[in-house]
């Protein structure tokens, strides 16, 4: 019998718990055999108390262990390689990087999440993409990541069932922004998805879980610690979320901005988050490469039309139109005009995202469906001089008056100054 | 809707509560809209953050409005007068109270709850006596309080159907003790219960809830608070719980020790104890007497022989055996006797009081029935001088081995020592 009661008291009052008494209780929640209303108030003891390293690992592991796992790299003979991002505004980063790498030769193959609140996720976002499906069989899936080097699918099987319980479960009980938790329901998902390598890509702003570059490294230093423990490699880039990364915001907006990225369109900001990314990911591989010719050979498939047609490959494997004409585009299109001549000092991430959310591209609770066609195009970026009555951005909307609304919410977003902001890169640090 | 989310949240953070807030999560809880989980979750932050008085107030105050209420001074046409203590080992003070306090005149209706962990229930204690019923309907029980003067029953109706769900999610969450949820839970019971004037006996030492003085101090504070609050006249005796009150520790054993004090020959500690609550009850009491009268008629009631007639009354009436005999024997009964010579330092509560609940006279859960037969009766109290072999306790058991384990466990609750220990009165304080 597991002595839920005693445990959650103990851990209120700031003991460490033994490691059996530890996953018993998430191994025990995930059977059903402790109910939810033990494990909220567990949570929110750990909210208060914190877990300490060794109990983080514990959970993690337990959280493993409450499924089945995958091993992708011995399915393909390869070394496999994967990157996750701890969400943001604007975050089409794997959209763009899977192409890449796996044109550059290394297979990535990558289970993605949906989003909540301001935050977007890449499946629906890859859902905007008429005929795409994101269930694939474990079998299609790693067929097609042997085939076309990458996929992007849903969560598939019984994959680490206890966070999903856990994340639901935090999600109503004002228990998410708790590292140690975010920590393990990351990694728990990389580890038991086979990576040998990963990428972490920490957001860090008012549009993040993580606020501050503190926070942010703590995080990193968890889950790098956790990945250790279980024998893989783990890179972790802290980059900017105080603003949105790249300009669009949406859905189909950002497959565009993805797709115009692989061919060497891109806005700065994301083209260079995305090729960092990418370069890392290569020196990970099994091909022996350093960052820096990693980083040469991921340009070169930008350059040389490779990506873009591992893009097609892949986005047709999957059952879509990867032309980027068949994309769904809103009836309304409006801009938001700059009242007066200035520098953008900052373009506040968290707003755009909530205009965004609002106009119908994200969801409030998990029912909500999405509006695949609307969404925000950031035209001017902090640090961009403006002349009165260009255009900072375009709202992409269902009707006049959500259009209306969004543009007076991101022109709130904005903060015009007369001085330039001092710069600030997208990628923050790096901690490995 | 109830944002059950957002508040918790927001208590997490430090927020005070809006009343509106505050009262729609709960009355919402007890609707069963706002569900375990989230409540669990909520009475964690509780636990970490606290409840302002403001809180504390309005708490209490829709745990009240989530059920029905008595009036039972109007259904007497008299001012009614109540008693609670907050639980203890050996605690039986309301089967003398009530008969006592009725002799002289003032009606006393009590509903009682039962036991779990180391403090006994009245009710418990009630049910050892042969054809007891503490099932009565709410007119009977008026009835019987207007015609004998008292009735001690279990909560009747759905009074505070808040609080029996909150108490139940609280007790397998570790969220029990917390200050202002104990304070909301006794105090939403006695408001609704109807009485006007209540005396508070708050037990304070290591068989308690509250271990220290200060803590029995704030909670005392916070109860005659809420009762003001409420228009009801308060008064809170903090008495000690570092060692049983009086000598009895079980259901049947203590029922006889309440008769014994209520026929004047209790133990010293219990019997002071009784007659100060009888003296101030007397003196809330609409026959416009002061404590020092109180304490006079009380004494006379025992001394004359009216207080056990009523006793005799009131389990008649209630359908059970006055005659002590009908009370139920253990078959075993053990002494254990004291080691070496010298003086009882300390009697420690917990201990006495977790070793009757292994002798089956008290629950470990809720589904657990409660043998009333066995107990333990401490001959010698704290301040005792002992010779060696002298009878410390005795251990009434079931079995040989029962009594084996529990007079091993009341031996180590006594601490000898050569010098007598500085002399403590049972009543500590009085707050009011």
């Amino acid at each position: 019998m597991i002595r839920a009661a005693e445990l959650i008291q103990r851990k209120r009052d700031g003991e460490e718990l033994q490691d059996d008494e530890l996953a018993e209780l998430i191994l025990g929640y995930a059977r059903g055999e402790v109910p939810d209303y033990q494990m909220a108030a567990f949570c929110m003891a750990v909210f208060f108390r914190g877990l300490s390293p060794r109990e983080t690992y514990v959970l993690t592991d337990a959280m493993i262990r409450s499924g089945e796992t995958i091993d992708l790299g011995s399915a393909l003979g390869r070394k496999v390689v994967d990157k996750h991002s701890t969400g943001g505004v604007g975050d089409k980063t794997s959209l763009a990087v899977a192409p890449i790498v796996a044109a550059c030769g290394v297979p990535l193959g990558k289970m993605s999440g949906r989003g909540l609140g301001h935050t977007g996720g890449t499946l629906d976002k890859l859902e905007s993409i008429p005929g795409y499906r994101t269930e694939l069989t474990l079998d299609e899936f790693v067929a097609q990541v042997r085939e076309v080097g990458t996929a992007i699918i849903g969560q598939t099987g019984d994959l680490v069932p206890a966070d999903k319980l856990l994340y639901g479960l935090r999600d109503v009980t004002g228990t998410v922004d708790q590292l140690s938790l975010i920590a393990a329901s990351i990694m728990s998902k990389k580890l038991a998805g086979g990576a040998q390598a990963i990428v972490l890509d920490v957001k860090v702003g008012n549009g993040a879980f993580m606020r501050t570059l503190d926070d942010a490294r703590r995080l990193a230093e968890t889950m790098i610690d956790l990945g250790r423990q279980a024998g893989r490699e783990v890179v972790c880039l802290l980059t900017d979320m105080d603003q949105p990364l790249g300009a669009a915001v949406g859905n189909a907006v950002e497959v565009r901005e993805a797709l115009a990225t692989v061919r060497g369109h891109g806005p700065a900001d994301f083209t260079e988050l995305v090729l960092d990314a990418c370069a890392r990911l290569l020196a990970l591989s099994d091909l022996g490469i350093d960052e820096a010719e990693g980083r040469r050979r991921a340009e070169t498939a930008v350059a040389d039309g490779s990506a873009e047609s591992t893009w097609r490959r892949w986005i047709e494997a999957q059952g879509g139109t990867a032309d980027e004409s068949a994309l769904p585009e809103a009836p309304v299109v409006r801009d938001v005009a700059a009242p007066a001549a200035g520098y953008v000092r900052e373009l506040v991430a968290i707003r755009v995202g909530n205009a965004a959310v609002h106009l119908g591209a994200g969801r409030r609770t998990k029912e909500d469906a999405v509006d695949h066609a609307v969404g925000i195009v950031c035209r001017a970026k902090r640090g961009a001089q403006v002349e009165q009555g260009e255009v900072l951005a375009e709202v992409h909307a269902r009707s006049d008056d959500a259009a209306a609304e969004a543009a007076r919410d991101v022109l709130a977003a904005y903060e015009l100054a007369p001085e330039p902001p001092e710069p600030r890169p997208v990628l923050l640090e790096v901690v490995d």
